[in-house]
């Protein structure tokens, strides 16, 4: 999800329902696995076209449909036709710019969340769609692209591990959100630690000019992270009210425990805030208090020589008549009171503690 | 709508219901269009006098009358003679300065939206007030202007493309709606690049001086974006949550998808609030980054030839008795004293990092 | 009302109810204008006493009471004990320190208003007190002084323009508060010239000293006007959901009417603190931008001259051994490279951009 | 009410409902008075022993106990046993760093507000908490130390002035519920002459250094005044809204009343916090704005005086062959150069506007 | 807790329930200890192994159950197994970085808190999540190590002092929550003194640069403290206002006061967030008056000093024909002339202000 939506410009005065892909293009096949299980039997496959998928349907037991890629849109309007989604979800679905929602259609749940981690040099964070619709008996997950975030749930399902086979479509569901919520952890470490590493900085006398840029930037990935978290609240106090039939009520605790660790997450995205203001205040001290170091050598050394200086420049002049340029203790005293004076500042600013 | 409202003072007093117009004066005359259409027929026509758009209503299938110009209220009044429109609601389609609201009349919808764009030089948002009567098979659409907005929603109903022509008078305004909120994508997108381009240029040493205003001027327009568009999260919301009988189930959907983007156009502004007021605090700890430079290199010089213009001027004293004076080497033993003492200071200022 | 409530201390400890006026001292007397209406009768009448007006009470039509100047605290007792007024209220009436509020007593309302407007020299904004006992059939308006505020509704009365003349004493009140709200935007396009004014004025290099001040004030002047509109959201909001039975179905829509503008008051008025906010950081920048400028002046010279009166202090120093001072071509030579030193400073700061 | 609370250390761990007095420790002994009335009869009388007060309370009439001083915990314990207060009631009564409440115990009311005053030096606020139980037909007020806020009510009580005589115990505790609010506002009252005193300073050139101190302590007094008013808020919202039925309904327009004065007091506070940064931004950018002076002062002589003493300084020099230095005019000319050059120094800074 | 959650990234993916101990890692077994009474009997017994308590839970009265230390996650899954409570709570119990919660589960009421207090040097806060299960007749209560912060508590039980012993479990929880929220009280006082050190501090000429780390440090605290206290009112709140029934009436009105220090304690903590915000104002502007000082005195030496240079430049030029310098007086004429326009300055400056 970029800071300021894209491409918006080509969908002015569409029809809505139109499906038009909006995020970075790209050009791998989607790539489509279908996990169909029940407490004692389980299958996998990866498919090569969408209506493979459809004869899992029909069986008893939860199916779920994972499409890495939503960049072809014709997959999307197949599975929009087989499973009955409303034209304006598909419409949701491949456009990637959305904020996370949840919308309660009867039939089936539609939510959108944001995917949050360090991609690459593990500097950015990037931000992928994760769109699921949940019906009574199939999840249908959508992702940006392919990656190996839900290989733990796999893994759980095909090794009966933990409750997930036991339960229905919306466990399902949960620890899906579940497993995307918790990245929001690890992202959120990092910050911490970036935000130390300031901290421990500021505390010297020399913080580098860097250190507003990386302040800055900083600020600007609590943004990101606040825009894919705080609707999130919304989402998960919904679903955990349980006001859908969908939802079942054994489940609802467990969304409640999404629920708690989105506020966690907002509340920490709130005082890395609040810690980020104060470092900036701390630098913009540090800087003002830089500048007034630097004022006080000039000062010093300004007040210290300007006098002596001028009291050699009096005895530079060449009036024809000044005794004391003949007196034999003329250099030596005038010397002996320049030192005097400049010793005399010199205390004076120790006193004063400039020094 | 500028920022601040005007034509005020002749208003003052006034019976409610007299129809002032209150914006840009126009010279053009207003151009009315009636469109009518059912999902088999279709009738399009510009007329001249409002009165020949009322054999239209009786017709069944759906009219829809735009207006593209508010100041000569005698048509509005026409208007609001034959619809039975409240003298109020009059009143405020040409009153272009009033923030968007909706208005349940039992017997219509009245919505007042804002339409904006880059106009001209495309740098400063222009905003155009329009005004929408919704009627159970009727929408009276009033522009401030003649534009061409609307003219992708004309085309569908044309060739009739997409659900229009199946559609009521709710799914029309939806569109026109749509249409309008769409435009503000593009509006943020322009924005968007702007304060990029800001970042950018923060970077480097050297900001301009003019940035502080680009700044306050993308500040500006912020304040009237949120203006426009704060408004219309209530207006949306109540259209979605369907508690006029005028809005069909079937079209709460498309409307709770112009309050999702609503609320995303919120959330876009809201934080590029927050990106600007950061910008700012850049900004400022850069000029302060720049005077502590400045100082420093006034520092480096003063400290440097300070001292040694005073030893200069010792030995330019006219003392009669002045021994070095006569020395052999006293001439270079001053000039190297000279240059130890210029190095010293260099090397300490080295040592402190201000080299 | 002024910013901090004052003369106070008298009124601790005294029963409720007893009529003390605070506010300003006037000496004129009271003023007391009755008009007795109904659609087709219209009587206007200038009254020394209270007494004279209580005939007209037991008359069918609607009766309003004008009284301008609250300080004779007798008029108002005598009003209240002939219309049965809580003495609470009548106490309410004489101090003009209130906040706007709506009481519903349930044989009438008791609405208090602030009336604003540029008095004298046209730069302070001063207000006055108003307010409304709404009755089934008569409308008490006090104001705190004469004026011509209401002379457009006597005026429509009179003529039997509009509906006034149609419709109850709610519709009257309805009326006056209007044209009291009219009077916010006079003051809010002023505010907004200034601003303005002061816009441009910081696009200019040398904004002046006074900016902050006029910043200042503005700001005075917005928390005053805040204190005075923003309660009336809720007096109006109150009145508009007609709780009252005092206020008739169809004087609602009017009443919506005034509460739209009292919203865009407000938010005019937080748009434009938005500003002033905006303006204090643009002239705080363009300080720190002018004393940047002023530093590099002094770093210029300074480092210009300082190395070449050191150059001219070492040929001034009076050593018998030196032997550029005979050398033929000394003082050309030494010339020239305090040039070559002095443009090569110059070009530095070119190269930085200083200059 | 010290800003942070205190002596808590000691009742870490101890059984709740365990009267330990936390305040100020006093060393005289409790005053107790007894005040009896109905509309005909009134008794007032001083007790040593609170055992004296109980047999008022058979009577008929309201029966007001007034205790001054709650560090004597035997005594309040005495009254809690007598009247049934609970014991977490009493420890509120003696812990008198309270903020505001109010408690329906059913049987009775409990109301802690805090009374402020300028003390001694009429600079500091002092704040005293007065605990009022309000039963249906008696009241016990708790003081902290003797005082003469409440002597108006006894004399109105005493000459059966006004309604107090003929009203119940809920109109007695309204009244003295109503002197304690109206004490903040002289003390608002107070702070707003500071204010406008230090804004009339800031109007000068030279705001003196206290400013930010002054500043700091006013904005330091609003926070402890906006604790005690703050929770008032709820307390005469709950009690207005009249949810107890030892508050009679013809009560509730005077508990209205204090909830209006309430919200007064709540929002001056806000608008004068609100001045007060305005008034430290002033201060901050006159003290820029002194510092871009003297800086000014600084580069004008710089800049005039250097390249003068760098001329003077060429021609201080020895070299043996320096035509100039015979030329008959060459002094003079060397002086009105200089003379030109620093006289055209000035004019360039006249026309910068630095002079 | 710390500011920023740890750990989290072995958890992601992890099915729900799996007991991970997130938090510090102690070496030391975890200590039980059982203490059954009723208002007759008690009986108090450290135990090794968890199951020795069972036979406890049988028996009338009410038992509590002390678990020092939360690392050892088979003692928590043994406890779990034997109340039967849901995975997720123990999850909840060992992940030490959780925010107070409390969750209704019918058979038991889940409550996370947060004990704080200073540790070690007394500088930095340290805060320990205390976790409760309180069933209709016993109390689990789960801290992170061994501590003596609810001896007060064992003693009251054991001597059967106030009404511990005659109350139910939710009395010994209400108890067990009072004391952690009064050592808040402790907290807040200590941060109290530190605020008006520097509040004293910054009163004089110099505040120390270590002045705004401090005052950093500070917030840092209150933001720590914050996060600890701000769940707590709901809460508190949500247990006050009896929804569960586990609290009997009779212990609302103690709740009732846990949750009046609870706002207490966050009114103090968003008091000193302001404090501390005016005292880094007033620590910026005595920078930046401190700079004034120092440019001030640079000011003055070069605006005496460089005229008085430049004159003496004059009469230390060469120039064959300069006729003042063989005046007899000439010399003393220069010298007056100096001492002149020095002191000229100097009264100047006096005038100005600036000395």
């Amino acid at each position: 999800m970029p800071l300021f939506t894209t491409k918006f410009q080509e969908k002015v005065g569409l029809p809505p329902g139109t499906l038009i892909h909006v995020g970075e293009k790209r050009p791998e096949n989607c790539k489509i696995t279908v996990i169909a299980y029940d407490e004692n039997s389980f299958e996998e496959k990866e498919i090569k076209s969408i209506e493979e998928s459809f004869p899992y349907r029909d069986r008893p037991g939860i199916t779920w449909i994972n499409i890495d890629g939503v960049h072809q849109t014709g997959i999307i309007e197949a599975v929009g036709a087989q499973f009955g989604i409303h034209s304006l979800v598909l419409e949701d679905i491949v456009n990637t710019t959305h904020r996370p929602k949840m919308e309660d259609l009867e039939d089936y749940l539609f939510v959108v969340l944001k995917m949050l981690y360090y991609a690459g040099n593990g500097n950015d964070i990037t931000a992928e769609q994760v769109s699921l619709i949940i019906g009574p008996d199939f999840v249908i997950s959508f992702q940006e692209k392919e990656g190996d975030t839900f290989d733990p749930i796999r893994k759980r399902i095909r090794n009966n591990s933990g409750r997930i086979r036991k339960k229905g479509a919306d466990y399902l569901a949960y620890s899906l959100m579940d497993t995307i919520v918790d990245n929001y952890f690890v992202i959120l470490e990092k910050i911490g630690e970036k935000i130390e590493e300031i901290e421990e900085e500021e505390l010297l006398e020399n913080p580098s000019r860097e250190t507003v840029h990386v302040i800055h930037s900083l600020k600007r990935e609590m943004i990101r992270l606040r825009r894919s978290v705080w609707p999130l609240r919304e989402v998960t106090g919904v679903l955990e009210r349980g006001e859908s039939k969908l939802i079942h009520k054994s489940t609802r605790i467990y969304l409640r425990d999404i629920y708690d660790h989105t506020i966690q997450v907002i509340d920490t995205i709130e005082n890395s805030r609040d810690m980020l203001s104060g470092l900036l205040d701390i630098y913009l001290s540090s800087m003002s208090n830089r500048m007034n170091n630097v004022m006080k050598v000039l000062t010093l050394i300004a007040t210290i020589f300007m006098p002596l200086t001028f009291i050699a420049g009096i005895y530079g002049m060449n009036f024809a008549n000044m005794p004391e340029l003949q007196w034999r203790y003329g250099y030596p005293a005038v010397l002996i009171a320049m030192l005097v004076s400049g010793l005399s500042m010199v205390i004076y600013f120790k006193a004063k503690k400039w020094l």
